[in-house]
């Protein structure tokens, strides 16, 4: 691995400040965390985007979270197929290997991912649409979000399929026969959330109300 | 969707206090971010342990760090065959829509999928072997690190797997046909990190000693 | 420009030193920033004072934050007169041209400007009285903070009054209709700001007690 | 001053990163610089733009450098007119009271500042040209420099200004008699450089060959 380089001084040099300080004053957790295992209670989904930070809108410890973050927050539907599915691999941990209680489906504003399958779906974006694109045919994960969204017909179309992602991943989420067997058996609870990243707005799926509300 | 539920009333309440306290005090950043867009220095490429927080080692704002997370902090070979590829769609995202200029693939002590691993291809993880299992295919992108680690028989072969699964990732990603010609093209480094997440410490790939050092 | 000479060699030494080091290992992100411009959160107003760096404390990377230096990290009152004024027109090229989310007055111990400013408004240095002096001159924008120092009649008087630098500086900024729109509008977050140099200690100014803490 | 807020957390958490480390490693050194002042050896005069570092392109350590940092690192004529001058004040303090063995001049590439004179000069930026627009009006400064690079028409405009902003301010220095009467004897040594941000590259400039030479 020839083209490895050294790491940015500054990010030593905070790695070190951190260990100076963080660790230091919090050894005894960091030791018990990696003698005893983790024992996260949730596993969340979010979206790579740097302005999404889950541990910062909830005050997160380490050993909390297990978190899995790719473009869109998407979960593909169930297909053991035998290839390489890496969303699927962390939902399979999380349940069957560490039993986590929640999984949270945290979708935010202003995604990228999002735009390109909108752009993509309404057939201004060629590009995604090539066999080459990861991006474009990770995106195709949300076209049945984006015919809900155009027969809708809502003021925000761009909102309004940042949210359908959520709601595609927990649909997607239920068709994992370990998933659905843990909801069923009131093992594992699932969430639907949308952040305005700007706004510092944070909104729940609400099944009885069929819409996100504020929490 | 109508399994989704309530978000535990913890979680609602140290949202609140996120965004009486954090948010309030940066609300210009936030918003600024969300209208002009983000901007990530770099990419970095974790695991979905609940113990590793890049965030937190690098003293991270949000904005900073585009972040990848799944089982081991694996990517796979470049492989465009029109199936759902979620990694692969994140590093494309990076590298060609948001031109970061670092890529930073951090492994971790105690991995539990390296482990799961290690198990698998020593012939102790039967389960992981059958087609059904995601973590056992997903884990497959590892098996050239296992075996150079059985050839080099090191003390600790579960550390030294761990550091493979790095190192793996690290030349997968240069089968990427835009991440050879950004490297090539000085517009992207590449760094390879372990993180010894009970001890706090923190070593770099070296290509020259061909070894991981302390920073 | 006939005075111009050339550069001494251990700067030269250093220079090449960094060009083949930090440069050699961050030219993708180096590149990036000339490229695809600056996107800086923060401005910040510091003293020339060598004794003070910022980019060390804060582990700064390039194209963090935009850093006007001057002598006592002073901002004068909103005078559009058509005339130079250096300070209001960064200030001016932050918040309107760059969108910052923060400006930080970073005020330091041991400030000589500042003492300067102290011995001249206590009637001990006349020659910084004379018009012609440009330092005496530009620290009449203290001469408020002098007063109010007086009259509080602190244990340390020069330590009041490099504080009084920061509050004199964020008082003068929000004379300017730019910056009180965007902090009114919560476009921009101000901070004040004092560093000990010698005790590597940082204070911070809170309104809820008028008074600098420790942070 | 009730528009202050608290720091961002991630920066109080790095500063005290660097409090437990470069501050505890070098307190010897930073107490001496508190008691016995600074003795900084060069003024630098470069401009806010957050991709120049002069502290990292030269390794400088605490105490080296006396900085002021301005848009387009200029220095206006001298005028002694009792009005307040930032940029002359910092040289004065220098010069007078510090003694400093040289004044560098550090020009960049992608200045924004220089580009905003050249598009106002040119007639293509009329709000610059406003008797309200601090940064037009600091631009006046470079003027001259204009007029030489409009006659000499090179093949990038933007570099050549960008350069004739060292030269200019130089030429400004000169007319300072403290700063006259330091350099003819030999007190003080005047240098002009520009560096290429981007490509790591920094020129110097050469009377007598009256152009930047690569160091």
């Amino acid at each position: 691995m020839q083209q490895a380089r050294p790491l940015p001084a500054y990010l030593i040099s905070r790695f070190h400040g951190w260990r100076a300080t963080t660790y230091q004053d919090n050894k005894a957790w960091f030791r018990r965390l990696a003698e005893s295992g983790q024992h996260p209670r949730a596993m969340v989904i979010s979206c790579c985007d740097s302005r999404v930070h889950v541990t910062s809108i909830f005050g997160a410890d380490e050993g909390e979270f297990f978190i899995h973050r790719n473009v869109a927050n998407l979960v593909p539907p169930y297909n053991p197929d035998g290839e390489y599915h890496g969303t699927s691999a962390a939902v399979e941990y999380a349940v069957t290997s560490l039993g986590v209680a929640h999984i949270v489906v945290l979708g935010h504003s202003n995604c990228g991912g999002v735009k390109g399958c909108h752009d993509m779906c309404s057939g201004h974006a060629p590009a995604l649409e090539e066999k080459s694109s990861f991006v474009g045919r990770w995106m195709d994960i949300l076209r049945p979000g984006f015919d809900r969204v155009r027969q809708a017909a809502p003021e925000d179309p761009l909102r309004a399929l940042e949210k359908e992602a959520v709601l595609v991943s927990l649909e997607n989420l239920m068709t994992f026969p370990f998933v659905r067997a843990a909801v069923e058996d009131d093992r594992l609870t699932l969430h639907g959330l949308w952040n305005d990243t700007g706004a510092g707005a944070l909104e729940q799926f609400d099944p009885s109300r069929a819409a996100f509300i504020p929490v």
